[in-house]
């Protein structure tokens, strides 16, 4: 299967993101290269006591959290079912910098889970969610304006993901799973619509990195994910 | 969602099964009105000890099971992850199935595990799910005749499935989720090639049926049964 | 263990329930062949939530819940404690046919969980635990009704169950252990006392059933579920 | 139920064990007073390798273990199935006393699993379990050595237990739940047919006891002990 | 490691409880020879309903329960993490033994939950951490007033606990891993001062003992125990 | 509490790493302003297959592992014991850290399981464990080698972690929990001692960064992770 080869380091795969019928409020799935993520986000107004007023009981903020589950067809090896260290690192993750692109306080009374569930795993999965689950987010938020269960648009801006890595002393933009394998350096950056940072997890494990290098990754990262937020202006028009 | 509208009570809503690009050796994704099941079949050389001889080690027969899951997108509130008993119950017919389609014994040192994640959920997911596993099943089985992993052709023939009902006093095919929710009597069927009876569960939650019902719900199961078997051709050939 | 030996195909083991002393409202122990099942049924007025109404948080019904499970000692290889997925199929079962029996809007308020704890398995303990729990709840609704706890009888009529199979090309009614591990298709049938079927689940693992057998079994069952309901009849007076 | 009217603070309660036929190789009833236990022993060949010589894999040495568990029906309010920290610590005492009664040498590569299953509590469900499993084990290991999967009889003798405890400052024999419910001193009290002591688990919750009172309390254990002892004879005889 | 020299069947090994500055409320580690148990007392306010008047929803008593848990580094081999049935028996254990030190009605509303987490394993562990854990339960208790959460001092009085058991025939006191796995009789006293009894367990696994022996063991524990209030009362002064 | 008082934001807190006398190979407890965890290293020669030759069987390598609690009395809200996501994300990254301070072709056939357990948590606890544990697996190689497991040393190099994080615009090295709880951006920085990145998370919640403010950052955790490095270059000596 010779998927990378006509591809430069600093080249993105291709990417689509399109709308899925799904009974959730928000829907799509993302495909870069052969990795494909089906990203659903979901409304539930059953709103945890710790972000309500302990006096009033009134809801003051909203809460977005996320899950990230590999179904047991994506893998050549087949994947368990059922909660993983992996996983739940990734979720984490992916929650997090939800929760970087919205304004909670905007959205008072208001959850939303956003799923990321990868339907073929070729590297870069938890980059491709955040990228795709961020779309199903913003739907999800809008269908909840519309429905009037919030009164103003929470969102502060499009983020988006995308992972770099060393190979071979070269930086390169978006591993697939073979380039993944053979990296030194494994970086996953998340920016805003203003090129900051929302999370950067670089990891040497099997080598370490200079400053250098990590400038270089990071500019890189950046340019990917500029492109990818072009994707995503396109699906949300 | 006036999803039901003119169907009559004979017919079959819209099937489709299309084959999914995955890391699975089989994959379709089977369409029945609303709902969408992701249906894969895994390949493992990794036998059980009950399988094999105990003198000699060697497997003398194959396996295959099924697990069945619904995505947290696919219901309108969203679906917990993780286990529960509905499914169990589901993913244990589906396995019964499926193995009535195959002859164990001419698969020997072959496990294959079928996956049925719902995609959307609109009734009948697990008729559908059998539908279409079956037809994964029978590409992950061709693949490994092709690499060799076994010398014959296990499979006896086709298995697919379909429900009915009763919706006041008339019998239904292919019940969608609004009728399901209406019904008095539910029943799942099985059926291979030759019109034999593979699985019938018939249950009267909040009412029961006579031996005349019976009947013609057996006999509507048969006809769909027969259109279902249609479209799984034209997918394997 | 020449235990089959001369009762004929048509013909139910010797069955017994007689009432057990425990602390639960119902009880008793089913024996059939050497099948016994100690079957309880337990009152709460700890009513879940989505029983009550909305608003007033009134309960507008009760509910019947049933458990099953094998003792450790009733097998030949010990049985693990535990849930299994093969018990998980079996209480779902057992509940739905025991709701069949009862009017949920005629107790308002209370909740019935019923158990049932294989003491020696020897084939049909499903079907064995339908038949005494049946009773077993009859008891403890009538007790709920001496004690106030609901005002009028809930109970339809009597519902009972059997097991039927095909062995050797031939039917036969009440499988025990020996039967059921040869037979090549078995049919659990659960009816009510008007004949009318409340579930039906029949499976074909290792081999199929046409509808001329499917006739026969179902016309044995009824046959032999007549005879259940004379004993239930005898112990319930 | 007017339980405890009659008897005396040092008498016990109507004692029975009677043999079940189960599927097991050794299994009993015991009934005291209004408790009743089914206590059976499993046998398995399946030895861990911890009891197995490291160099030639043989068994140097069997093992006796014991499970407790309370039926769902045996209580009033309704005790629900699965391991609670009770029940753990209640088996781990049946086990240690359990295999203070056999020479583990003398049964290498044997495995005796002893099943606790309380049908009714009425109190003191602990001590009726172990006087009566361990006539269960006395059966198992008498069919083992018949079946020739042991060569030599491991049994050093019998053991019972009994609880004890002081109710308005009288010292009290064999305690049901009434009399428990009000005891400021509880003790289960274990020994052998010579009268030493296997295990003693006195504890004050609600009290504390003196030195005078722990004497009288291990008196009349070793008086109700003896009597237990007489009845485990009839059967095993 | 000669560890148990020169010590006398009759002596405890070296002890020292000391402050151990953490965030609850009370904190120790008590160190006996080699075993070192940090122990903590952590006070709440969410009372569990069952401790409240059912009408008023008022909390009638307060609770003291205790984990017992064993650090990975503790053990030669690696003590893997997580719940056990050892830890569970001991955890009972301690919470009895604490729950006797107070009057629960006078700390109407508070929860103290005790943790005894063993740093390091060298037999008596589980009465270290008794010793250690009551001074943990009276620092807490103490702040608890000081801060108004509760206006009475629930404390009886103190309790401490050690091991005694039988080592060739001559009973020893405090035993230490080396001496703890040779012992033939293994027993675990709490006292309070007045010198009453508040928990004894002895097993005799791998022996039984006498009435003659168990005296002597009782008078090695009071002894013991006298020696460890000592200590105990060192540190709360 | 005024815990953070005096101390410039470009300051470390107070650090100490002192040996821990405990039953594994190598223990530490590293003491970082109120912050303190104990760090074990526990040394085992039973390698999971997937580091041994596949024919021959022999271990190619060894491998590394990590796990990471809070002790109940650790936090001021009593933290529950047992597994939770965060420590599951934290105990990655430890693992990941410190297989890259080792070459794991060096030591085939050893596993070293490294737990770092948090007495008391007042911010940085993850990078604390890491600083604490590379002290104590160094003990337990060395210890290794002594003992002949391994015959070359395994390890590449110190590594050390810091927190860093933007407060009210200006960057602070090494976050209390009082700082933390107020940072905009927080990032943990784990490097070796030529100075090169072995891990780097930076996460915005709440907030985002530029590349200025990561530079800044940057410089900072390298400033404080050579301070590290001196103080367990006194222990290691």
């Amino acid at each position: 299967m010779p998927r990378t080869k006509t591809r430069k380091p600093s080249e993105l795969r291709p990417v689509n993101i399109e709308p899925f019928p799904s009974a959730a409020a928000g829907s799509v799935v993302i495909t870069q290269g052969e990795t494909r993520v089906l990203c659903t986000a979901s409304l539930s107004t059953d709103v945890p006591k710790f972000l309500c007023d302990k006096v009033t009981g009134e809801p003051l903020r909203g809460w977005v959290t996320a899950e990230y589950s590999m179904l047991p067809g994506s893998t050549r090896d087949r994947k368990k079912r059922g909660p993983d260290s992996r996983g739940t690192e990734i979720q984490r993750l992916i929650g997090r910098v939800l929760r970087a692109a919205v304004d909670l306080e905007k959205m008072p009374g208001l959850v939303v889970t956003c799923d990321c569930d990868v339907l073929v795993a070729d590297g870069g999965t938890r980059t491709a969610s955040i990228t795709g689950v961020y779309v199903a987010l913003a739907q999800a938020l809008a269908h909840a304006r519309g429905a009037g269960l919030i009164s103003r648009d929470p969102i502060n801006g499009p983020v988006a993901a995308v992972s770099v890595g060393i190979i071979d002393g070269v930086a390169h933009l978006d591993l697939d799973y073979p380039l993944d394998s053979r990296a030194d350096v494994d970086m996953n950056v998340a920016m805003n619509h203003k090129g900051e940072f929302i999370e950067i997890q670089g990891t040497g494990e099997g080598g370490t990195f200079s400053r250098d290098q990590l400038d270089e990754l990071l500019a890189l990262a950046g340019k990917g994910i500029r492109q990818l937020m072009k994707v995503q202006r396109q699906v949300t028009k």
